[in-house]
């Protein structure tokens, strides 16, 4: 990996981007939610290159994000999130999402998803309070949390997240 | 960049990842909802080489995420969200809140964020239905969308999320 690493950053997007690694991760895991587990059916549906899957899927596994299990009989292993990667839907459906809202637009979504026991779609993700109102992001404001460094402190005292 | 192309692929989140171009700019859309406008201001924060934002920053323009615009008087700019950039919140949002419990975890994250209005912390995002009750994921369906092409059809038809 060519790329900058982002892990002395005091920040929780660059941790994640850190150990997602690359777009390629997200891919893997949208693959995984849609059911695929073995390493030939990665390979064909997302035209990946055998060395660049094999190394994306070691660093997912090292990472607590896949689990790779043998399959009985078999030598061959299948790929399976766990509850990290799981949590992982958040973040695949903004980025859907986005990409349905500002690339595709509305009437052009490529694939739609519905809640299986009412047919209904889900409505988008939105910050929402406690009651489900949404907030609108002029009314977020940032401060340093427990886990903050110096820094942190210093940059994010009183500072207001801007929309 | 000498990564994969995903602008083939009939996916949103394929088609997010392929707008976005690489992991910095979500560092970058990070900064500007923090408030950063300025060429200098972006290089110090994130410790970012020149021409890799000067290349991030004119490619992020020209797929719409940020405008840029003279300050006046002066021969420097500023770099702003366009709306299209402001409602990646929930994309940043959703990484942010997935490093917290997962690189960090709870107790230790670097910066929290608060409803200006009631000083509380915004519950974590989560699918919800039109009632705000969260959503499984393995009760959700994704079934092939308006745009879907006919990989796209064959392929879901009848599919399910699993979780």
């Amino acid at each position: 990996m060519a790329r900058k690493r982002f892990d002395h950053m005091n920040c929780s997007v660059a941790q994640a981007l850190e150990v997602l690694g690359d777009w390629w991760t997200l891919l893997l895991v949208r693959e995984a939610f849609l059911g695929t587990t073995r390493f030939k059916d990665f390979e064909h549906n997302l035209g990946i290159a055998k060395n660049i899957l094999t190394a994306r899927l070691d660093h997912l596994v090292a990472r607590g994000v896949f689990s790779r299990e043998p399959i009985e009989g078999g030598k061959h292993h299948e790929y399976r999130l766990t509850p990290m990667g799981k949590d992982l839907l958040t973040v695949v459906t903004a980025l859907r999402e986005w990409a349905d809202r500002w690339v595709y637009g509305k009437g052009n979504e490529p694939v739609v998803y519905r809640d299986a026991r009412t047919g209904k779609r889900p409505p988008p993700l939105r910050i929402r309070d406690a009651k489900g109102a949404p907030i609108d992001g002029r009314d977020l404001v940032v401060e340093p949390g427990p886990g903050a460094d110096r820094t942190t402190r210093a940059r994010f005292r009183s500072r207001v997240a801007t929309e």
